[in-house]
This record gives C-alpha cells, sequence and structure tokens, in this order.
C-alpha cells in the first residue's frame, strides 16, 4: 500500500506517512475539519529514488485514491461542469525541513475549468487567479521556469493598473497573466500537459525528486537526518482563502512560542492563501481581530487548539483556513519554541495534569539553555556592528578596549568594564581575561585558545575577528575607517560574533523560577553527578550557585600566573629557588585555602601543574627583537641573554608532548612537593576553622603505572609528614592513549580516574586542536570527513572507545574506582549520554554548563539524549 | 636440599647450582679432575635474603657437606696437623655476572695452621702467603676493610726490598704483611673469629649478602635478570697454583673467541694464583709455551678442552692450575666471543656436524651484526679525541668538515669526502646529510633528527657533542683550543661517539662467507618478511644487496628537497603552482622509476606526502634576522615580507600533530594527485621497458575511514585515467591511536596496513620524541621509569596492544590484508619477535638493519628471541 486516504489511519506512523502526512490522518480522525485527501508513502519516494521513475503500482494506487476522493468531495478533477477538484502536492518528510522540497498548488485550475470554478465560487477574478497560480507553481517546481520572470510579469501589471497588490488586478488582468505564465513556461522548451491527472504524475514525481534537491541535502546533513527515509506526498483538495474578505488564512499556536505564556497566539490574513501569508506582503491580524470578525469561527478554532493540544500533550503549531462559512484545519505540528517558552511549558503543563516529570524533562533540549543563561543585549539593536568574527563564547558584554593583560587588570580593579583586544591571546593573558568582561581577538578559531579559556570563565568571546587589525603596540585597532583606542567602549556578542562601537544596553537574565523547578526534577532523575571546572573561589562559587556536585577539575597553572610570573620564572631560572618555591607554596596555600572554603563539603579534585615550564617565560621572538633593542639603544644584554637561553633550553617543537605534567613531577620534583605541600596546609587550616574540606590530588599526562607510583609515594610522605594527619585520595587524569590502554595497572595507584578528554582526542586523533582549526577542521566538518567536531561531542568510536576500555579495566582492577571525566565535552549533552551509559560517576564543565549538564544527565537517565552519530 | 656435592648431580638445573655450580657439578660428572666441594643453592640464597640470616638448617646442611668433603679430601678445615683443608667460597648465579659479587678465597689459612701447611707445602713463603690472602680477602668482603690499605703494605714492603712482585717477597715479610692486615682489618672496628668454621659462616652470609649489593642490582636492571633469582655458593678445596714455578694457573678457550678459528687459545702463568692473572702484573705464557712446559698437562687440558666443548656443543671457556703433578680444572662456561668469532663458530659447527642449523640460527645475537658490518677506525688508534657525543649511529667516517647543506653538497660533487657539522639538523639538510661521508651535531640525542636520519640512511653520526661550538656563520667549531675550519679533515666514529682530527684509516668489512651462509639458513627458517626503508634508487639497491625482500617505506618528502626545494616553495607560495606543480611530477617520475628499477620484481610502497609544508619554508626567526639586515641596507622587503606571512599562516604549535599527512591531501589535493600521477607514470614507463614494477601507494597519518575512502577514490581515478592500465594497491599507515582502534572500518578502504611505529608510539605515549630525548627520556630509562626505550623497542603493553587490535580486527574484516610495520622498530630483534608472534606479514627497516632482521626473524620463528619487559 502506496497510497493512504486521510482517514485510512490513526496518524501515529510518521517515518511511513511523514510528520505532515500523519498529523493530517491524527486530526482527521479526530474528527476535525481536514480537507479529505491522501497520502503517497515514504516507500513510495524510495521505489521512486531506486527505480528513477514513479513505479506502475504505485501510480496506479494513486489513480485508485484519486477516485475514492472525487468520489468523496463530489468533485471532480478537471471537470468542466459541476465542481472541479483542484488539488496541493506537498511533500512532508518524517523530520520536518520547512521549504526544502516542492509544492505544487491549485493542480487541475487549467483554463479549461475557469467557467466551471467561475460558476462554483461566483468569481471569474478567483478563477483566473488560480489558473495563474497553478501556471506558476507548476511550471517553477515541474519544469524549471524562472520564478522571477513570473513575479515581474505581475509587478508590471500591478504598475500598469496602479495598484500594490495582486489581489485588486482585475481578472482580466489575472488572464492576461496566465496567458503570459504560459509563454514564460513555454521558454523552458518543456510544455505542460494539459491532462490534469498526467499534471499530478509530474507534481509527484517533481516533489519526491525535490528530496534529492541540493539544498535538502545540505539541510540533512547539518542536521544529522539520514538520506535514505524519503518524503512522502500529500494530495489534498484546495480549500481558499481568498474568495472574499468573508474567507481568510492564519496560523496559531495552543500556547506563546516565544514565552511560553498559556493562551493561544495566532495571525491571521484576510483573503489570502498560505503562500501570501509566507510572502509577509499585508499585515496580519491576531486571533482577537479574527474572534471579533469570524466569533464563530474563532470558537472553533479555540476548541480545535484544546483537542490536538490534549491529543499531542504539548504545545501545537496549527495552520487554518477560512473559506467563507467553513473553518478548515490545513496541518498542525508540535510547535517549535524558544528555550525560554519550551521550559515555561513544560512546567506548567505538569502543573496542569497533561504531562508527568519526566516527559518535561525530555521536552527541554539541554543545550538552549546555554542561551538562556549569559548576558545578551537588548533587542532591537539600533546601531550597526563595526565587525563580525567567530561567535566564541557565548554572552554580549561591553567596555573599554584594552591591549594588554596588565592594563585590563589596572582598569579593572580601578572599577572600569574592559574588553580584552589581542592579536591572539597566551596563558600569560589569563589574569588580564580573568578581569575583563569579554575578550575579542583577530586570529584563531572557536577552540582557540581566547575561546576555550573564555568559555571556560564563562567570558563572553568573539574570537577571529580578521577584519580588524591590532596594533598592540599603539594600543588600537581598525577596522575599516573606524579606529578604536585603548579606553574607547565597545559591545561584543558572543551569541552572533557582532562587534559594536559604544555600550551598548545588556540585560543578564535571571533563572527562571520554571527552570529552577525543572533543574530540581533534573537532579531527582539524573544518576550522573555534574561538577564544575573552577579554579579560583569566585568561579567556584558560581559553580555551586548553578548547583554543581563539586570541583572536577581545579587546575593550578593560573595560580602561577600574574603578579606570581616573576616569583615562578625565579623558580624556574633556578635564582634563589628555595625562597621562591616557599613564598609559591604560601601564596599558594591562600589559593587552596579559598577554593576548599568555596566549596565546603563537597568534593574539590586539584590537578597538580601541567603545562611546559616555557609558558611561563616569554617567547623567544619577542626577546630577541627585545635585546636588539637593547643593543641598538647600547645597554647591557646579559640579563635578557640568560632568559633566552634558558627559554632556548626549554623550547619544544611539539611542547603539547613534551616536557609536561607528570613529567615535570618527575623532573622537578620539587615544584609539585610545594604544591602538595600547600594544598595539605590549606586543608588544615580549614579543619582548624571548622570547615568540612574534600581534597583529592590529581596526577596530569601519565603515561605509565611507574609515574604514578612515583607521585602516590610523594604524597604519602608529604601526608605522614603533615602536621594534621589527613587522608587525601590521589588519582590520576587519564588524557594519553597509553593511560587508558594499561588503565588495570594504573588503578592501582589511583583512587580515582578523570578522563581529560580534550588532550585524549588531541592525542587519539594526533590533532593538534589549535593549529587544526582553520588549518583544516573546519574544512573537515565541512565535507563530513568529521560527521561531528570531536573537540565538542566526543568521538564514541575511537576516544570513546578508550574512555570504555579504560572505565571497565579500572573498575576491574579497584571496584568503586571513581571515573569522571573533566574535558570541555563534559558539557556537551551526547557526551553526557554517553558517560552515563557507560557508568561514569560524574562529568565535569565550565559553571555556566552545568545547569545543561544537570538537564542532560536527567534525560540520559530516563534514556533519551541521543548519542552522536560516529565519525 | 640446600648443599650439593658437586659429584651429586649432572649440572644441568643452572637455576639451583647457578652457572659455576653447575659447570663444576658437570665437569666432575665427566671425570674431569675437578677439585671437589659442593654448592649451596639459590634457594639458600633466596631464604637467606627473606630470613635476613642464615637459616639453620642450611647452616647445617653445610657443616654436613663440610664434613663429607674434609672426609673426601682427607684434609681438615683449621687442622694444625696433618694436611688443613683451604677454601674457596665462590658466588655464582644463574646469569654471568662477572665480578659484581663476592669471593673469598683461602679460607681456613689462620696463622694457626701455617706451620702445618708449611710442613705440607714444603715452602713457609706459600703457607704465609695464603694466611696473609685469607686475612686481606675476609678483611675486605666480610669485614669491609680498605682493599687499597692492603696494597699500601705490600707497595711498601715491595719498595723496602727492591722487587717488583710480592712473590718475591720473603717468607718473613709475608708474615709482617699478615700482622699488618690484621690492623687493618682491626681498624674497621670488627674482629675476624679465630674459628675457620665460624669464618666459613661470615663468607657463606656474605656472598649471599653480595647478590644485593649497589653494583649487582645495577647491573641487573641493565641486563634485564630478575631480582629475586639469588645466587648459589660454591664452596671448595682450594689448590695451588703457586706452588713454585712446576706449578701455575690460566685460562683457555677451545676455540679463538676473537676470531672464531677453531683451534684452542689460553694464557698460562706459572706460580700464580687465579687473581694474579686478573691483576695483570705480569705477562703471561700462550698454550704452546704451555705445552714445551709440562706438555703431559698440555695434553691433559687438550682433553679436557675436547671433552668440554663436545659435551656443551659450543666453544667453552675453561680455567685451570697446575698444581705441580696435577692438573685441575676449576670452572667452565659457554665462552663469550666477538660477533665475527659467534658467527664463524655457529657455521663451522654445523660443518663438524656438532650442531644443526636452527641451533646455529640461535647462537648468534642478531644486534651484533651491526657493529660487524659498519666501517670502523683501524686499531689502534694512536691519537686522542678532540671531543665525544653520542654514538648515534653506527661506523666511523672521515672527511672535510662542512657547515651547512648545500655545500656538502657542492664538495660532494667535486669528489671530497665530508663531514657535515650542524648545531642540530633539519629536513632542510637531507640533501646535504645525503651526501655526506658523516654527520656531526653539538645538539639532539640518539633520537634527534640527525641521528634518526643518519640511521636510515646508513650514515655514520655523533650527535650532541656538546663540548664543540659551532659557528654556522664563520664556518668553523672549536673545542677547547682546537678551532676546525670547512675544509679541515675531521673523523667521526659512531661506534664510540668520539670525534678526531685529521684523517683516520677506515676499514669497511665485507660480510663474511660465514655470515652469508648463516643469513640464507635465516631466510629458509623465517616466516617474517624483511623489507628495507629506502627512499632512492641508491638506497634501494644497498638494500637488495643487504637481502631485502621490498621496500616497506619510501618517503617521498625528500624528492621535495634539495634543489626542487625552490619549486616546491613555489607551489607553497601560489606563484604559477601550476606549472610548478608538472615540473614536480616531472622529476618525481624520474625517481620512481629509479626506485622501481632497483627493486625490480619486488613491492615498494611509496608513502605520499607526510610533513608539514612549513618544513619546506625557511624557520621565520631566521627570516626576521634576514628581513632586519635589509632593512639597515635599505633594501626592499617586499619578498621577504611575503616568505614571512606565508611562513606565519603555515606555523604550528604542535606541527607533528598539525597539517601534514592525509590532513594535505584533503586541503591541497593537488599535491596527492601530481604525486599518484607520477608514480603511475613510472610504473607505466617502467613496463614499457619490459621491467617488473610493484607499486603500492601509501597514504600516511589516516585518523578516519572516510580520509582513505577519499584518497582511494582519487587513485582509483587517476589509474583509470592513465594511458597503461595497472592496479596498484591502495593502502594506510596506522600511526594514529585512533586509526588502530577503528582498523576493521579502515580496512574496507586499505589493501594492506603498514604500522608507523615511530609516531604511533608518540601519540600513544603522548610523548615528542626529540623534545623528550634530553628534557625527560634519559631520565626515565636512568630511573627504571621507562624498563627500555620505547622508542627502540616496540612497547608491548601499550603500542603493541594497538597494533595487535588492529591487525586482528584488519585480518577479520579483510582476509588476507598484507600488515607489516615500517617505524625505526623493524630492526629491533625484540620487536621483530613480538611482529612474529602476532602474525605480521613483514618488517621493513633501514638497509644495514636488515641482516639483523633476517636472522632476528628466523630466530622468532625457531621461537627465540626475547621480547622485552613490560614498561
Amino acid at each position: 500500500m502506496y497510497a493512504f486516504d486521510f482517514s485510512a489511519g490513526d496518524g501515529t506512523d510518521k517515518s511511513l506517512l511523514g510528520g505532515k502526512g500523519a498529523g493530517l490522518a491524527a486530526m482527521t480522525a479526530l474528527g476535525l475539519p481536514v480537507p479529505p485527501g491522501f497520502t503517497l508513502t515514504t516507500e513510495a519516494c524510495r521505489r521512486f529514488t531506486v527505480e528513477e521513475e514513479l513505479p506502475d503500482d504505485v501510480w496506479g494506487e494513486t489513480l485508485m485514491a484519486l477516485r475514492r476522493l472525487e468520489a468523496t468531495t463530489g468533485r471532480k478533477l478537471g471537470a468542466t461542469t459541476g465542481t472541479p477538484l483542484l488539488l496541493s502536492v506537498r511533500s512532508g518528510a518524517k523530520f520536518s525541513m520547512p521549504g526544502m522540497m516542492d509544492t505544487v498548488l491549485d493542480l487541475g485550475a487549467t483554463e479549461a475549468v475557469v467557467p466551471a470554478l467561475t460558476a462554483w465560487s461566483g468569481s471569474e477574478h478567483f478563477a483566473w487567479d488560480a489558473a495563474r497560480r497553478f501556471v506558476q507553481t507548476f511550471g517553477k517546481v515541474v519544469l524549471g521556469a524562472d520564478e522571477a520572470k513570473f513575479q515581474g510579469v505581475l509587478s508590471e501589471l500591478r504598475a500598469a493598473r496602479g495598484v500594490d497588490d495582486d489581489s485588486k488586478l482585475s481578472a482580466e488582468d489575472l488572464r492576461e497573466a496566465t496567458v503570459r505564465f504560459r509563454e514564460i513556461v513555454a521558454e523552458t522548451g518543456a510544455t505542460a500537459p494539459d491532462d490534469p491527472v498526467e499534471q499530478l504524475r509530474l507534481a509527484v514525481a517533481a516533489v519526491f525528486e525535490s528530496w534529492n534537491n541540493r539544498r535538502a541535502r545540505e539541510y540533512r546533513r547539518i542536521h544529522d537526518i539520514p538520506d535514505d527515509l524519503g518524503t512522502a506526498c500529500n494530495i489534498q483538495m484546495m480549500v481558499f482563502g481568498d474568495l472574499g474578505d468573508d474567507s481568510g488564512t492564519g496560523v496559531c499556536f495552543t500556547r506563546d512560542p516565544a514565552t511560553g505564556e498559556a493562551r493561544p497566539y495566532g495571525d491571521y490574513l484576510p483573503n489570502a492563501q498560505g503562500e501570501d501569508v509566507v510572502a509577509g506582503i499585508r499585515n496580519t491580524l491576531n486571533l482577537d481581530d479574527l474572534a471579533k470578525r469570524h466569533p464563530g469561527h474563532h470558537a472553533a478554532l479555540t476548541g480545535v487548539m484544546r483537542t490536538l493540544e490534549a491529543h499531542y500533550q504539548d504545545m501545537c503549531d496549527i495552520e487554518f483556513t477560512v473559506e467563507r462559512d467553513r473553518l478548515w484545519i490545513l496541518q498542525t505540528r508540535v510547535g517549535k519554541r524558544t528555550a525560554q517558552a519550551a521550559i515555561r511549558i513544560a512546567v506548567e503543563m505538569v502543573g496542569e495534569g497533561v504531562i508527568d516529570r519526566n516527559t518535561a524533562l525530555l521536552r527541554v533540549d539541554p543545550i538552549t539553555l546555554d542561551q538562556l543563561l549569559h548576558p545578551r543585549l537588548q533587542r532591537p539593536i539600533e546601531i550597526e556592528p563595526i565587525v563580525k568574527g567567530l561567535n566564541a563564547s557565548p554572552g554580549a558584554a561591553a567596555g573599554s578596549a584594552v591591549f594588554d593583560a596588565d592594563r585590563a587588570v589596572a582598569r579593572a580593579k580601578a572599577g572600569e568594564p574592559v574588553i580584552l583586544v589581542r592579536w591572539e591571546t597566551t596563558p600569560d593573558d589569563i589574569h588580564g581575561m580573568a578581569a575583563s568582561q569579554g575578550i575579542l581577538t583577530s586570529h584563531g578559531g572557536r577552540t582557540s585558545h581566547a575561546a576555550v579559556v573564555a568559555r571556560g570563565m564563562g567570558i563572553p568571546a568573539v574570537t577571529g575577528a580578521g577584519g580588524i587589525d591590532v596594533d598592540e603596540a599603539q594600543r588600537r585597532f581598525q577596522t575599516g575607517d573606524v579606529v578604536v583606542n585603548e579606553g574607547d567602549r565597545i559591545t561584543i556578542d558572543g551569541g552572533t560574533g557582532l562587534v559594536y562601537l559604544g555600550d551598548l544596553p545588556l540585560s543578564r537574565p535571571e533563572p527562571s523560577p520554571e527552570l529552577e523547578v525543572l533543574l530540581q526534577w533534573a537532579d531527582e532523575v539524573r544518576t550522573l553527578g555534574v561538577r564544575a571546572n573552577a579554579d579560583d573561589a569566585n568561579t567556584a562559587a558560581e559553580a555551586v550557585r548553578w548547583g554543581a556536585d563539586g570541583i572536577g577539575l581545579a587546575r593550578t597553572e593560573h595560580m602561577f600566573m600574574g603578579e606570581r610570573l616573576p616569583i615562578v620564572q625565579q623558580v624556574i631560572l633556578g635564582h634563589d629557588a628555595a625562597a621562591a618555591l616557599d613564598a609559591l607554596e604560601k601564596v599558594q596555600t591562600d589559593d587552596f585555602e579559598a577554593l576548599l572554603g568555596a566549596m565546603d563539603g563537597k568534593p574539590v579534585i586539584v590537578r597538580l601543574l601541567d603545562p611546559p615550564l616555557h609558558e611561563f617565560l616569554p617567547a623567544r621572538i619577542d626577546l630577541v627583537a627585545e635585546r636588539a633593542e637593547l643593543v641598538i639603544a647600547g645597554e647591557s644584554t646579559a640579563k635578557i641573554d640568560e632568559m633566552i637561553e634558558a627559554v632556548r633550553r626549554l623550547e619544544e617543537d611539539n611542547p603539547m608532548m613534551g616536557l609536561r605534567g607528570v613529567r615535570l613531577g618527575v623532573v622537578r620534583p620539587e615544584l609539585y612537593r610545594a604544591q602538595v605541600r600547600a594544598a595539605l596546609a590549606a586543608v588544615a587550616r580549614r579543619l582548624d576553622a571548622g570547615g568540612d574540606p574534600h581534597l583529592e590530588i590529581m596526577i596530569p599526562l601519565v603515561s605509565t603505572g611507574t609515574e604514578l607510583e612515583r607521585m602516590e609515594a610523594m604524597i604519602h610522605r608529604e601526608m605522614a609528614a603533615a602536621s594534621t594527619p589527613v587522608d587525601v585520595p590521589v588519582g590520576t587524569m587519564i588524557e594519553i592513549p597509553r593511560a587508558a590502554l594499561l588503565a588495570a595497572g594504573l588503578a592501582k595507584h589511583a583512587r580515582f580516574f578523570s578522563f581529560g578528554t580534550n588532550d585524549l582526542t588531541q592525542m587519539t586523533f594526533g590533532i593538534s586542536r589549535d593549529d587544526a582549526q582553520d588549518a583544516f577542521l573546519v574544512r573537515y566538518l565541512e565535507e563530513g570527513l568529521f560527521p561531528t567536531d570531536p573537540f565538542v561531542t566526543i568521538d564514541i568510536e575511537g576516544v570513546g572507545k578508550l574512555v570504555e576500555m579504560a572505565t571497565r579495566a579500572g573498575r576491574a582492577a579497584r571496584p568503586g574506582i571513581e571515573v569522571g571525566i573533566c574535558g570541555e565535552h563534559g558539557g556537551d549533552p551526547r557526551t553526557i549520554a554517553f558517560c552515563h551509559r557507560i557508568g561514569l560517576d560524574y562529568v565535569s564543565c565550565s559553571p555556566p554548563r552545568v545547569p545543561i549538564a544537570r538537564l542532560a544527565a536527567a534525560q540520559a537517565a530516563l534514556g533519551s539524549g541521543a548519542e552522536n552519530a560516529s565519525v
């Protein structure tokens, strides 16, 4: 069976009938006033695709369904007497692909039926309008004529008659348009058959063919929709909203799709067909206006809305037409909505008893919470942006442009909001980034240093704004004619990548009460812990506000930056290193104490120093330039020469795989030891103050058990030597493929595993993320070589396989070992679903992602949350 | 049973008796004249180690064995009348650890027994000498006295008497020495017990304890000997070669250990004890001298040698003593020998029917062939080296020092042998390296670029010679006071790391006829293919000479270097790129044709371009310096600015994981296409010339199936478009962990896999080899964090696990898929054993390693060839 009358089923099989066909069948079953018709199934489309023509049996069933339709309606396709049947022929796939595929309307409105149509409608104007609409839609869709030419003819006619609207053209004008449209069609070399049945056959073929047009394929690629589903084709009796001012057409939602408020919302356009609404030529009326004009129709529509919302147990989007004294419902589907509306509708429907809490949790896409919680520009925005970059970290920010990290800190301390503008940022800029409201760079992608750090800190950022020319020496940037000097105010929108001159008004949304409720429900359902990545007390406090269960990753390298940098450099260069180490230990003790205080009662995983030491020294190329200036000035170069030599000694061709992480712990054991002492001292202080610290110490970049064994022994020695006895669990990051492969052995010396999926992804793919972004990653994603960005959603087949193997091996070797992930993936819903499935204990993500993770974890526990297609 | 009399067993259990004890038992069983005694087993030592003292039952058995020994010999320990029994108490482990553990001699020679000893020997001199020897050895070994002080006393006495040899001291002198020795011992605070039985107890304990002394532990670590074996302790009646000129002691080999010649070789020292031979004070006599002095003893010794060689079916090393009219055999073991001797002995013993071919194959350590086949300095070397670096690539070379690659090429073309001297080398130097006889660098370890490339090319290299100061601008280097200018002759020895001034005479050994025979036997036995890594026709020809079965890896990037570099830069910068690509295609066609010609009839795997493009451009830091000079000179910087910008665009933080390999094939498809066309054209030319080319094309750095699918499609298109139809297999390198994890999917698009274990090791460990060498790898190896260098021997637990998983998955997905490895590991015997075990088809290594690999593959097939301990 390829042809299903709308009245033949209950509309549950969207795979076979498509979304539109299923909706029509469901509404018919509900007794709603749906124009009769039938659906050619997606199976018919799939056969069409394979056989490259409409199979005979499909067409045979189509003709039989057409005969039934004629019998039901009492109308006949191509009838020159009695009531002619006009048809709409519409595509409709399982997943909505709005506007991507083709539609033919008014099929059957040949010139031969114009007299009969005139007689039926009482309007020659209507009859010729239907005829020209048919030539136009059929010519364009089936025969490939140029739509612009049709519009040209209509423009000419409107100009000649001095009217601004096609509905004001005369019947004679429309007849002339019909004739001229036929000439335009003839220019294509193809001729439209006169027989309406033959027209139908061609229209069906065109609809099926449109499944594989370029833009449909592209849309499917972007939205991860399989190519082999096919579209259904809905053939339905035309009804007409353009029979005069007593007719009209509209769209309504059962609740407000923008706010979620529980009252219907809609647009209505008198004397018009659906495509006229889309064209947006005339202003639409609202539902209150409809109630005034047609109280009966409004009441009926309200009833339909109630019926459909009850049926779908969700907010519905409905297309309807008033044909004089009849209300027709043309289409329905579950309505699209904003994140805010989704949350409110879901929570309120629970209150109304329509759905249960679990259903409500599944109704909100976690990723949409991201837009919801960042500061935003107040709309509408009155001025033009000066440049566009990449939307690297969401939210908007306004402040004074500054061009180096130290000045950012200085101005911010003085109470001035600042935007740090750099060619690109380096770890040296961290303190300046932390002090800024937002970041703007001219180089680097969405995964550049600036983007990653900004997202981690929850700071808005626009990166890779190639249109600006940053002159850090002169402290200004230029784009086109606009020059922005230090201190000039700018506003960036990290959600769009746009940059504006001046201070634009911002609003920071408070989490709505409905969101709070939803997240509480999520916490009751989820079994996966959600921790935050937070390096300092402020960020930790923010994480607690967002509902984090603890800190999954506290990086300690930021404690080495900013004003501590000179001490750190002393340690590295070996100048009075012991004293410098002592000083460093002292300040770190304060840092750890504050961090543990902010997370009192919750676990805090501190990762020992990870980056290569040269990140704490200046770049050699800069030093060489500086040295040249000293030579010219005739000054001594002894000091800078020493620094240049130190930098050169530490330089690496591939620093990511060089002397960092635990390797520093082996080669420069004093550094790790000082960190451990500081952390243990902080625990002691917290305990003395009556606090409840839960410190855990994590060793990064481990590739072999011996490394971990040595660090574990060192930490145990320090614990034994500490004045206050504490038991601090020691664990390891798993971020090197070998660590994942040897997890059973590592578990002997680790009380917890934390997958550092950023580095693990880099090493497993052999891809340096920052280098790859512009060089090839964008291209790989565009061309489908990678179906998803492995740095956003975990690569289940490769990296995920390692994570799963290691988790299983670790658990076997040490039952109950605590296992989580702390890469950027920790805030990605599809990754979270994966982590839930393989039984991890928690995910850890940046604080603003915590609500997303809480909801995604709940959805995963409810068995939803799609994992990504494999690379 | 802890104490075994020599006469109690057949000496087969070396684990229990140790090597020395087993030899003594075996010889006793063979009826050879072995001084009687017994062995305390390794089990006794293990109990001693655990219980931290000599267990009572062990000591009880020792005493019983002592009583039996006294009964057998008719002598008594500590006897003051009759014949006193003197004992040697010697360590002896399962694996020879020469000189690492302790020995006590002349035990029982107390002052109380001197009269009886005098009576027995007829020499008061002998008796006091034994007494002083005992105090000395017991004092040193058991009580920790300072050996230097004993030697000091002897020196004083010799000086006072005006003699040059202890044997010329009088009995009275020796008595005085004994007294003074006791005083030296007393200084330690310990006192030697007077009871010889108690002395024995302490001596046994000292021997067992010496199993765990520092140098023994270190020796075991280096030689991969387990720590829990323990040593045996051999207690044996002393016999004396120092009873006068009618006595003596010696060492002999059943065949010449240096050349392998089948005639006995030995040293004999009259009137001496074993330790005097070791001390090397007096010149020794040879076996012919022994025959003249003691024809009877010589004949007996010759018989012993015959017996032992027949028993062990191998060349034996024998210690013997002539005690007046008796010949005693003190020890035997299978003798150490040079590589050359090992081969000759093995092959000749097959000819003699002593052993079979398989045994012969197992008798030669493959790695020793390395020393055998490189040019060497003729010894003795008369002059002092000027500096010492790392022995990075074996062999010696002499030539003129040159300081840049272009001059190396120019001088070499003019027929001058050159040594390229650099701070360190880069891929830009490849043409210069290829033109040089040897490489000398002041920086970089054994796995630096210079070292790796030099080994690959089979060129001797000394790297990391920190003692030289290379001034590339002035074209000279300095070490101490020595300045070497361009053109000065130097000689480097890559086997020792030494560098000499001037041309030293070299000799390049031809493979001996015995080696040729052995390798032919190896080829008959091995199932693993051995291919070579060779990039050009010359190297390929060399590989064929060494017996390679084909080329496992032909890198094409070297074809982009040297005089082609300007064309390559044109392509990269996009200057008339199409013409430049054409030119490149033409020259590459010639390269491929020559390569296929040299390997006619054998497979040649060509790897498409792998390194990042910036390797073909100058370094930015150099360009910036150059630009500064142009500015000062007032010249235009337009051209260099363009280059600087191009370099900056291509710069990467971690180039190893950046835009290289197949990623270039995706982003710059024209480069790969040109290479494929050139390779296919070369095949066509070879076919036209009646050749038998077996080209295979390999795609590097694949991480996902889509990459491979795209390249496969491109190559198939080019094959279809080629004028001569050929079927060239397309395969992939597996060098990224993800590729190994997804091997089943890759096998769909790959007719062969080749594991690039260099990069695979780097990515799996997260270690950049070049960066790591000095930064931490050396330290990791020294401190045992890595038991073996994973860049030398494959890391079985981690990298090997990936190789094994991928091989299994690839074979399951595509039965019969050809799988090999082509990293540097391909020439390492332990890696070869692993490759054989997991069923790979071949290994590929640098040409000079081919003989090693052939032999190692044969040993693997015979079930030998130890795999490395795990990291």
